[in-house]
């Protein structure tokens, strides 16, 4: 562990600079290396970005103001990165035992670069890379602010979650001020939702059961329905939030049919009940919120054997 | 119209003071007036809220630390109230002529008032009571910052809409310092639906109907659909809101069918289309990216109508 202070002046002294993401990246991990990146470009250095997946159309605009520069990496920083093995195939192989630098949020860090600066009470990892690009005496630029303003966003579900602190608001009213072009980023980030999404949500909202005095809500999805409303994995994984979120639901239950006819079982719950011990007893788990289990069978038999939990 | 120090000066030497929220009341204006209440009795004198509409069990937790006091009030003081008319009979019959001071954050004031304080920048009333209380020098304790930081968070959309500004997160960040409970609050506030708005939504994405490839989006609701869900007109207004949140979709119309028939008609729209334009030829009016009108006719006739434009 290192001080941000020696992060500073270590890429204060570094050159020719590979900034890693994690794999399935998001907006922190990608407004962290976007945004140090443009800071070291801006400082006169040469400097790019890698990550595992493509950048898709929603992050793309973060990546329009960072120069192409092509060169063999001397310095190799990974941001958002709690795991070497959260790099992905190749790229771990690649870097592995070769990551100078990693700046990061996560309590968890497995402190597998040289040098590791990690702050977990910082919401998202873009907080930290806004103090360390003021530290380098670069500028922020609207570009960078919007890029820092996306990281802090994102991982805060847009200052809802429970990790949203004074300082996270005081970030983004500085990046507010520094240009970030809210309006288009919150519209951007959270008012728009895909076609698929919105299948969805109706498919599960048709489905949609109460039991238990209205304390339990349960959505149950056979596989003809998934396959005849053509929705994908991360659609399908989203709704799993959506029976909880329902007023006075203590328990929000999905079943997700799988390809074989066995059930995929997701448990919600709320602060006074354990969603690990309901799984567990099903031969699944979990955390104490959000866990999960598989149970084969039909429908009504797998209904009946979580709600029996 | 007065400075916020000849406000804050006014309260000093006032007592009994009744303070007014607007009718359909929301968070913004029941968290001002808990707030300054909660403010002004911690000064040693007696103050009480009025509204013409009770409080509903989402707010309830605002009104628990206000002492009840029952006396004739002396000065009538109104919060987040644009026109007399909207405080909603019978309380406007009541204080008309007779609202010593009100406090507003919106630009359209019709300073009803004898005395007025508006400032159109701030995202939410509480940001004005926010910094009035601070002049008053009555502590923020942690209720009436949780009052506070629910008018800013309401009235933002949780830091989403363009009224959003740096300020309004600064405010927030002093009030989760002073005590707000933004865990508790943002559940409450934002991640909990109500049956009825479930059942709502449900009836919406049924009926929904792409066109003009997808840059349109259409709910039809008739009067019977509506009946048979047995939803009310909040949780109808709200959904006006869904179309336009729908990826690519700049124009986003509801249309809803009222006991006489005729179709009450809302238009939302992208920076690229005028929705009050597209109102007016319909005969209605609005805002350039919100705006309605009322078509008779059969629902096909009413599509038809609004689609051709």
């Amino acid at each position: 562990m290192i001080s941000l202070d020696d992060a500073a002046e270590y890429l204060r002294r570094a050159d020719d600079i590979v900034i890693l993401s994690h794999q399935f990246p998001d907006g922190d991990t990608f407004g962290s290396a976007a945004a140090l990146c443009m800071a070291l470009q801006s400082m006169g250095k040469r400097a790019k970005t890698r990550c595992r997946h493509a950048v898709s159309a929603k992050y793309a605009f973060m990546f329009r103001g960072v120069k192409k520069q092509e060169f063999e990496p001397k310095t190799v920083v990974a941001v958002d990165v709690a795991d070497i093995d959260l790099l992905g195939e190749p790229i771990r192989e690649e870097y592995e035992g070769r990551v100078d630098l990693c700046i990061d949020h996560h309590a968890g860090n497995r402190t597998f670069a040289k040098y590791t600066y990690v702050d977990s009470t910082a919401a998202a990892t873009t907080e930290i890379i806004y103090a360390l690009i003021t530290k380098l005496g670069a500028k922020i630029t609207p570009e960078i602010a919007s890029c820092l303003y996306t990281g802090v966003a994102t991982d805060t579900g847009c200052f809802r979650f429970s990790n949203t602190t004074a300082a996270t608001h005081r970030a983004a009213a500085d990046l507010i001020e520094a240009g970030a072009d809210v309006e288009m980023l919150n519209e951007r980030l959270f008012e728009s939702r895909s076609h698929a999404r919105i299948i969805a949500e109706r498919m599960a909202l048709e489905s949609l059961e109460f039991y238990y005095d209205d304390r339990c809500a349960l959505i149950c999805l056979t596989w003809d329905q998934i396959q005849a409303a053509g929705v994908a994995g991360a659609e399908l994984e989203d709704l799993t939030s959506l029976p909880r979120t329902i007023e006075r639901v203590e328990v929000g239950l999905t079943l997700r049919q799988q390809k074989d006819g066995s059930f995929k079982i997701s448990v919600r719950t709320g602060h006074n009940t354990n969603a690990c011990n309901i799984a567990r007893r099903l031969g699944g788990g979990g955390h104490p919120r959000a866990a999960g289990c598989e149970i084969s069978g039909n429908p009504d038999n797998a209904k009946h054997a979580i709600l029996e939990e």
